[in-house]
């Protein structure tokens, strides 16, 4: 790793001198961020990166001859409680699920926490007693943590770092560069819910049936799911950015091409309201509990048949195909026939939803 | 883990309904905050704890036969620049220093960045640098990272989130838990120098020869002294509180007493200056790259002398001795035999230094 870096020249970021909202959304500007300065400034000699290449939601390290999958997630979510979950739950099941996205089974959450001078002990105290609550729940111990308090009006209340270590079984092997054309892309649930609890309660919506977030942790699901075939490609949370974000990165690492049935794609009608109402499209909005799978065609029908049996995956299907053509391209097929690409949105449709 | 845990009763936080600047300071409002409501919430039934009991820098988890060392830190010091380092810096020695504490070798680090909108993209790009220099100094890769944004006025220019994992040798076993009376306390030089850079420059001060930081990453210095001795019984990073809050901590957890002789603690002229300036005591200042050792009383000379040999000791000396008197209480004895205790501070002397 030469000592001499100097990021201040090639980089497309250069038409910002500021950082925007945008470059922590999820869309195009925060790709440029992590492609144009972070990967280049953490990269080795040797090729090997920050978040592997390609990247990942967990690093996979390897320890005495275990795979040991680590990733860490700050959440900044605002307000700190929304309908379904708190900032504390997100925090728990956001780190659980990178390192189940990895295949990893996990082993030990870190807790650092960023308070603001002034939080009501009140809130911490019940922030605290949800990380308890989903840690024991999704059975992951909180085993270290950090406290920092920065003056009033240098922060927002709270933010809470969780970093997150766990182990890839023997035999598992998931990653973005294992998608192969003719892979079937399975989706476990409905879309939205989590962006659309968060913004109802930002912009004082009231409507019919608020949606609550689907905030929850994936490691069970993914579990069930590698014990009934440890060949799954590649698995992907729906978070910021939604589906449209992850496929999009997945296909432009992949280097295939996506077809999407959008007929196919569960939205539910409060949240197709609200995203009217608020003129957002539900691709692109953040889930906390909904996750993408790549498979083998022929194991397609199997591993839904698992998904339906898991709480976490209330409405699983099957969405799409990776294809040869038009690679690194996401296509949209209407129930009518027509196309449209998915593109990255530069920016984002919604600020710290997490 | 009873799910049913509810930590708004018994705790003496109830003297605060709101986080104070001290709760993140290093003294006692902290350890309460600590005491009373990280550990409770996420001790497991088994009575397995958050940073295990004895507290320590890093949690150490099995995986697959070998011993990890996690550890995260949140690091929000202000200003971002410092004479002797900033940010990055420190992000990156902070948490290597807190492995090399268990005396773990430091494999990997992640970052997370929580930027304010309006940070100038120079800023980031400098932090960056600093960053991607000092793991390739200390040979620890940045593994993997994450990115948020929050609204202008949310946060303050910048906060970095760095958690670690490393390895710890087979045979070296470094706990408060093992200090024992007749310990030999080594401290590996100045003390005093980060917390001063900072506020002077806070401060607007200027004097002789303000002090620069003495931020350092300790894994190599830790490295040699594991290497000549593993039987190391305890080794603590002098952050927020200093030495006396280090120390005070360990002769709590050990339950022994510590006998420390004033006239042999360094302290250079320009921190004694600054500090009866700013009314500090150098012991309770930080130092982001000081360490004292506890080492069986034979062992002690021994181990000086590979101090002596590495650039990150730059003045190592034997500070005081573990007793079995006083168990609980640091006495600090004067060269005219006079004696004071040494006390944790309720609150800090400076906030945000790390």
């Amino acid at each position: 790793m030469p000592t001499d870096f100097n990021p201040s020249c090639p980089l497309p970021l250069a038409d910002h001198a500021t950082v925007q909202l945008a470059h922590g959304g999820g869309g195009r500007l925060m790709q440029e961020l992590i492609e144009g300065l972070f990967l280049p400034a953490f990269r080795a000699d040797d090729g090997s990166a920050l978040e592997e290449a390609p990247p990942h939601d967990s690093a996979v390290v390897e320890i005495g001859g275990s795979r040991v999958a680590f990733t860490t997630d700050s959440f900044t979510v605002s307000p700190l409680f929304f309908p379904g979950g708190d900032i504390g739950h997100l925090a728990v099941c956001g780190t659980v699920n990178d390192l189940a996205m990895a295949g990893a089974k996990p082993v030990g959450l870190s807790a650092a926490f960023i308070l603001e001078e002034g939080l009501p002990m009140e809130t911490l105290r019940r922030v605290v007693a949800s990380m308890r609550r989903t840690a024991a729940e999704v059975g992951v111990p909180i085993v270290t943590g950090d406290t920092k308090v920065v003056d009033r009006g240098k922060g927002d209340g709270m933010f809470i770092n969780t970093a997150g270590i766990g182990v890839v079984p023997d035999g598992v092997d998931i990653s973005p560069a294992r998608v192969t054309p003719g892979d079937a892309i399975l989706l476990s649930g409905d879309l939205g819910r989590h962006g659309i609890a968060v913004m109802s309660v930002r912009e004082g919506l009231s409507f019919e049936g608020v949606p609550k977030s689907d905030c929850a942790s994936l490691a069970g699901l993914v579990g069930s799911l590698v014990d009934a075939d440890p060949d799954i490609h590649c698995l992907r949370d729906l978070t910021r950015g939604g589906l449209a974000a992850a496929l999009c990165e997945i296909a432009g690492h992949a280097r295939v091409g996506i077809e999407l049935r959008e007929a196919s794609i569960p939205v539910t009608e409060p949240v197709a309201g609200a995203c009217e109402l608020l003129g957002l499209d539900p691709l692109y909005v953040a889930n906390e509990g909904r996750l993408v799978a790549f498979v083998p065609a022929e194991a397609a029908e199997r591993i839904l048949d698992v998904m339906r049996g898991h709480p976490a995956a209330p409405e699983p299907v099957i969405v799409g195909t990776a294809t040869e053509d038009h690679p690194g391209t996401v296509e949209l097929c209407s129930p009518l026939g027509g196309r449209r690409i998915v593109d990255l949105l530069s920016g984002e449709q919604m600020p710290r939803i997490c």
